[in-house]
């Protein structure tokens, strides 16, 4: 990750404001001969998208994608794959104010400070519209994966809210495209849905807690000892806006067990190694076991509120701030496509990377 | 990260295994004109070594460094820094049982799918060992640190161990070098000597939970939005053997709070923008905010205990296991070290990238 | 370089092929502060653009960039700026036979080889159209050096076209832009359009030697031993569709020359070190001299001819090929801008990366 | 390439100085399961050893090269792989003069103004020294292709001296073992040992012509369009010392020729397409077509001489310099093994992109 390019093979560099133009992703690295349309990656982008429903911005974004090169009668041709989302809903009046002041748990002043200039419309690079770049790229991951590791899925889904969490008990994957929230318990949702709105029409805002399971995932990926799949993944998740940690399997947890407590033991299952239990979360010396790959993050509460908080002027001078922008009351909400695409892209690129080292052989157990 | 090395200007490679004849780091596009010595790198060395008291490793090393390169005349000359320590105690009998089994929570299982080849020996690259070349490369960008950032500190310390935690109110830094947990809360130290002496005796093992804390870091480092600081902080410690979660500030504690609990609202002091609470842990979109930068990560329990795990040999035949070697009850004590010199490279990793690009001018306020 | 990205700091990402819907370049790392425009831009397109004269292909193309990101009110904010040209004449009719024959010369069947798949419409991505977006690049890479390192220019012209060089006695600066090959020679210029035509109306096509002069460059710049300045002029004019082989100064005739006649003996100035010849071309050891830095390189005759040429099909059947698209008699010529472009983004890059490492701090001389 | 690594999946980092205690390589990204043992290196570092004859410097350096980490039990494990190699005949007296005095044609005056400090012994980290580090590297690559791509051979040899140029016509591979100079041309052999021992005893030095033919590579190696095939062996062989100019195939003699001239017309062969010429040296568009792949590079005489050559002092006061150490009358000799070697890392890398991007799947002709 370097800049605004994250992966070693499949290489996405991910541009665009919140109020320019428009943004998108130049996927670089992508194997010819996946069958990948806008269709397809639309598909994606729509579980993004802003003002589905009152739990998110009501920001009104078609996040149509456009695909302007790398593709040809349908099928990838293994050169640059430019994806393109036009802005529609720019609504710059709405930021006129934040030009002059800094909003507090944005990077407003940290942009400013850095580069002595800055789009502040709509929070100029550092808005979380960027991610819809991130989404259609992920979409491209997705289809190379389907293509070239059948089996493998990737999915998201939020296992907390504020002080809410989801009971593990009533863990089901087919709930988690039923419900606002994706979340795998359906209790939960329906507790959540009032507990936000009323969030929601206070002004204010919460936290959540994202986990991706990325299930069908064969052993041997990940490129000890610095470009771990935990660690690229850890870095992906890091890297969208507002999460503030990251967790594999056990996660912040794993500091209170013991030895024994921890200890994933492992038998011999009809096609191969099985493991008892997955603390590790599926990675072990940062290359994936065949068990669930398990990722959990934190978001942190959107830090846009219309409760005044104090803060500064660019000339120094203390005041208040409202923001009255179109926001999402929890937007950890739309950070699970974000997540899911991230993921996606990882595993991807660490498939490629295996396959450059070892050809993809495998050492033989049994 | 890519491989075998980190950072993106200042580079570091890590090389070698835990019962080879050496092991090291190669440190490329360190600044010329550095005072360094041999001496300098070793203080930090010794913090990590094995050996020291009965809560790490009786292996004996003496982790001696050498400078095969890039230093001329006690300066550093812009060219590549070779740092070598030699192994000495290899004990490789101890290893024997292992070159068949595979032990549960160490990454025996995958390297060998993976590569279909392993240094069994102490785990081979995936031994904890490894970390002692990031301890002296640390030791280089301390070094440079010093010269380029004067009044910049980085400060690793232990906040919780198992299910017992430090009691914030008796944080101490000036505690941290007096016990051999690096924590900053003298009572914990005392406590926690009993509880993981009986662990130890009981051929167990228990997590922990470390924390980094850059003092003195100047606004504007970091390079949004897929080279954050954080994000690049997150792999660094994600990267360090057996850690499984990594947190920002607040950390996943954020998913539990509102808006408004969240805030860190800014005001304005006698040298620049003041903030009065660091929930961000001292980054805002990526960039420093010129707050104490928090990074806190929790390692698991040591795999290697006493107690008999059941796994499966390479032939695929169930079999149990004890690990007999010589091992840390607590590995996170040896990991506070570590953590600083990562969070060491990453600062002055990312000084450079930003003199790069703004040449290390800010954006006025006030 | 790596895959579709060139530079280590101001890193740009090209995308599209010649008969896609658009192509362009994303560019990543460049300084904020800059102001550009995109008429600063059309500038260097224009230069590049097809159809202007009986001397390059009559294929006709607005080549008008459009700014998508990253800069603000003319200001250049430190964030990606995507460059997007739309493509307008594309009359793939011309481009049906190729469908099935390879051409002789062209990537056609090395591309169909490695990707099983390819865009032959005008070549696709691997069309000299791809160089478009590369002009628009170094248009922002001069903005930048222009504001970074006053003084500095870049300048390029041919030198060779056939068998006919200019009269290095004659040479002219100013004359360059007065002809339509670029060339410094007046009297060459003239003899040229004749020799030109000729072969254009033969439907036969010629070679070319380009030099590009960059002065005004800073000594210090250049990365040993890898990333030096040449290795990285040289990566840069080679990658340029055609180019068979690059020079620094001397170039292959450097291996003709005794240890005497080609020191560059250095006498001391008013302002510092001054060399009595340029034999080294402006760098040693890899970085810069402060001497002018000159590359040269030859590029192949266009491969696409009146004349029949014996192919093959996919099927393996074999056959003759003429290639009737519109096409440069003489491509060389428009590689003229392209190369400029090539070696502001090397030269700005290098800056910048020299910025990183040392702060722009030189040992002083004197 | 960047700052001391070369490759992108297959990564050699040199790291060492002429007069320090050790150089050598740290070699990432090598394929597991590669049988090499430091025998297997020695071959091809003892073919770049100086001292050998009357022909190359009479520094007596036995080069002995170490593996410390990344093979176990005589094969390639998949981690990185430490080449080291001790410096014995340091004998830094004779270097005593040029602490203050900058060498003509070396890279003194400027790492000096780029650095303002510099190990002066022997050149430091520009000495050709460092290319000893390459030769093992290279080494490995070796080892790996022999495996990977059975039948693939690369060869390097002297093809000009000065003024004089092989008799094409003379052309035999077997002759190239058995003359100092590495010219496949027996009387062209004879008749240089003449004319370089001339020139040794005059003081005098003269350039080279080298070329290398990688023979037996598989179509499709090469990732356009910026890791073009041509693009990083041109960039590998302008990154080693003294080399002023790099061709492909025709290189720049392509700029003499016309279209039909040029072009390598396409035959059906029994096992796949044939070509009647190879004016593109085995690549087209970036990509290799199965023919032999041909490198040419110009080394520039050896800078120093024992005719004094004005130049300056660190003061900037005027003087005149001599070198009297041991030095090669044609440096270009001892180019012949660090080009094979280079070109052998560009192949292997490749191979290994090309795997990761496309399996190493062909697309079908006939």
């Amino acid at each position: 990750m370097s800049f605004n390019t994250y992966g070693h093979l499949f290489r996405v560099t991910t541009w665009g404001e919140s109020h320019g133009p428009a943004l998108g992703a130049t996927v670089d690295g992508c194997p010819p001969g996946i069958p990948v349309t806008e269709a397809d990656l639309q598909v994606w982008l729509d579980k993004r998208k802003p003002g589905q429903n009152k739990f998110t911005t009501q920001r009104r974004e078609a996040d149509e994608v456009e695909i302007l090169s790398g593709v040809f009668e349908g099928i990838t041709t293994g050169t640059p794959i430019q994806l393109m989302i036009r802005n529609t809903d720019q609504r710059s009046k709405d930021y006129g104010d934040i030009a002059e002041k800094f909003r507090p748990g944005h990077a407003d002043i940290t942009y400013w400070q850095k580069y002595g200039v800055r789009d502040y419309r709509g929070g100029g690079r550092s808005s979380a519209r960027e991610t819809a770049a991130r989404v259609a790229a992920g979409g491209v991951a997705r289809a190379a994966l389907s293509k070239l590791v059948p089996g493998l899925s990737v999915t998201g889904y939020m296992v907390g809210m504020g002080e809410k969490d989801i009971d593990r008990a009533q863990f089901d994957f087919a709930e988690i495209e039923r419900n606002p929230f994706w979340t795998p318990d359906a209790q939960a949702a329906a507790e959540w849905a009032g507990y936000l709105d009323g969030l929601r029409k206070s002004g204010s805002s919460v936290g959540a807690l994202i986990e991706v399971a990325v299930r069908g995932c064969p052993p041997g990926l990940g490129a000890p000892v610095y470009a771990k799949l935990d660690t690229d993944l850890a870095a992906a998740m890091m890297s969208i806006n507002a999460v503030k940690g990251v967790e594999i399997g056990e996660g912040m947890a794993a500091a209170r067990l013991t030895g024994e407590a921890n200890a994933d033991e492992i038998s011999m299952g009809a096609s191969g190694p099985e493991y008892n239990s997955n603390h590790a979360g599926g990675i072990l010396g940062g290359i994936s076991t065949g068990q669930d790959i398990i990722v959990r993050f934190a978001v942190k509460p959107t830090s846009s509120i219309l409760t005044p908080r104090k803060t500064i002027t660019k000339s120094g001078d203390e005041t208040e701030i409202i923001t009255k922008g179109r926001h999402d009351p929890c937007v950890g909400i739309r950070a699970v496509p974000v997540a899911e695409a991230m993921a996606a892209a990882v595993v991807l690129d660490h498939f490629l990377l295996d396959r450059a080292q070892t050809g993809g052989m495998r050492g033989p157990i049994g």
